[in-house]
């Protein structure tokens, strides 16, 4: 459905390009695009909308909604140990959205297909009265029964989780306040960029097919996101609160302050993975094959004795910290 | 993403039984849903968004929204002439959307998918400050390289269309307007379910797929969405005004007024198909087999002579009948 006057040249002028190399979009001129796997291979997909006011702000640079949209999607698939394929794309614009803002827009799909090794197949925009609204159903390939489910943490593995935490609520924080001014310019652009253009740890995503027994993206918030893995896995996961890794620039403006560190990291929008694995992993050989990816062991899993789906966040005494409803978001 | 309050238990309680019934689904618990075609068969995805307003009116009860929803996809996938498989659905709701609009909403796929046998795969929900925006992708599985095209029409085949056009428009006029009061209540009930719930041609996916050179699903309007296929297959198509199947309740409403007429069909929305297939196809036969469906021929395909992507519309004494911009819808 084409619905805003001179969308079909949009589509051609900014969407097509897009989709150029990619075979079975069908250059986004007949009904319906064709995923064709191998016969080895299965399609994951997974679904996810961004909303102008709720996930990015009105001032937020087009570009950065372009990467936004796709990082979030790319993430789960990520999490699923998948290998991107490719993605559709449903867009409601207001009529105030100008060309400019969507060639923008559409600059920032680019650069995430160009870093992923990923196409735009399909998809549809619409008009609307409300905000901008955008849906990004992604594709990834896996050989067939490989893809990483939630499910599969056992007791006496241990709990992993890539890169930094916390660190998108503070750019969220830097945009909206006074918050930070005494960072410096680098760091400050650093918080901003997590919270803007969230990294996909893609890179990762053969590390967590192979070695993770369960996996998760980080986007609800820590605890939220490791009780849907203790829930799904029927065990109880204790997260060690001194070993959270943060940045450097999160360090600078919390300093010690264990509740602001735990509101941070509880926020969510970090796109990073968590995934369970063998204790017996060989952690320094791995960390050498991913080295632009820090990982580090942040808890352990263990029998449920009755309470599956439990989190347990202790302190440097291994005192569990009550956690009350701080770490969950949106239930 | 999970943001409106209780949208948690919402999933659980109303989205979760669409998907009951299907592995790839891992029961809505999962950062991602999976599609497992056999090794013969590729994946169709389409992706369409229907936002209130602007494709349904808030009047509309919310389950034919529902039924909307994924009508306007499936029709794309029969056009393709893929097996419908199963869809995502992402919803970007207001918080003034009640549990109670959102059950009903639900009950409206429930029944589709009942009558496509399809299920609920994955998805999100998302708040927004606007109106209701829904999108569905949804999946088809073919034969490897076996999906219709728009661009295999080639000269001499004959261009046939399945139910009648236009009743989608006269249903949205008697529901805007007085129009259509000396119309019996079934009458008008009638074209009012074709604006509502349009019922895709699902069980027409096999003959497209068996016989028909190009196809393309009739939603911008006739004229419009034929120049699609003439201009991918580069041919020049001519249709007969005549040809063109009215329901009788349409009849009815616009009489022998071929101004009115070519308003009604021009105004898409009905999800119809449209293709081509060769002369000496077996229409007879093919009738029989697809008792429910009418399929009319209306016009015929030609060799471009350098107006490729060329529809004219001709009346009984072949005389070409002055379009303008009149089919087209949108650009």
């Amino acid at each position: 459905m084409i619905d805003k006057p001179g969308e079909f040249e949009l589509i051609l002028d900014v969407f097509a390009p897009l989709a150029a190399d990619a075979p079975g979009s069908l250059n986004l001129t007949d009904d319906a695009a064709i995923i064709s796997p191998s016969s080895d291979q299965e399609v994951v997909v997974t679904a996810d909308t961004i909303v102008e006011g709720v996930h990015f702000r009105s001032e937020d640079p087009p570009e950065t909604v372009g990467v936004k949209a796709l990082a979030v999607n790319l993430s789960d698939l990520a999490a699923m140990g998948a290998t991107p394929h490719g993605y559709t794309l449903s867009a409601a614009w207001p009529s105030r959205a100008s060309a400019t803002w969507i060639k923008e827009f559409a600059t920032g799909l680019m650069a995430m297909q160009k870093r992923h090794h990923i196409h735009l197949l399909g998809g549809d925009t619409v008009a609307t009265s409300g905000p901008i609204c955008v849906n990004v159903t992604a594709f990834g390939l896996v050989e067939k029964g490989s893809a990483v489910r939630r499910s599969g943490a056992r007791p006496g593995d241990m709990l992993y989780v890539t890169g930094t935490l916390g660190d998108a609520a503070l750019g969220l924080r830097l945009l909206t306040s006074q918050a930070g001014a005494h960072l410096s310019t680098d760091l400050q652009s650093d918080l901003i960029a997590r919270y803007q253009q969230p990294q996909p740890r893609t890179m990762c995503s053969a590390l967590v097919r192979e070695h993770a027994t369960s996996a998760i993206d980080v986007s609800d918030g820590l605890v939220a996101d490791i009780a849907h893995l203790a829930s799904a896995s029927h065990v109880r996961i204790v997260i060690r609160r001194s070993a959270i890794p943060l940045s450097a620039a999160t360090r600078q403006m919390i300093g010690n302050d264990h509740a602001q560190a735990m509101h941070v990291w509880g926020s969510g929008d970090d796109y990073e993975l968590a995934f369970t694995a063998p204790r017996d992993w060989q952690m320094g050989k791995q960390l050498s094959e991913f080295s632009d990816v820090p990982i580090t062991a942040i808890g352990e899993v263990f029998l449920a004795n009755g309470n599956a789906g439990d989190v347990i966040l202790v302190d440097e005494n291994d005192d569990a910290i009550d956690i009350g409803e701080s770490g969950f978001r949106h239930f």
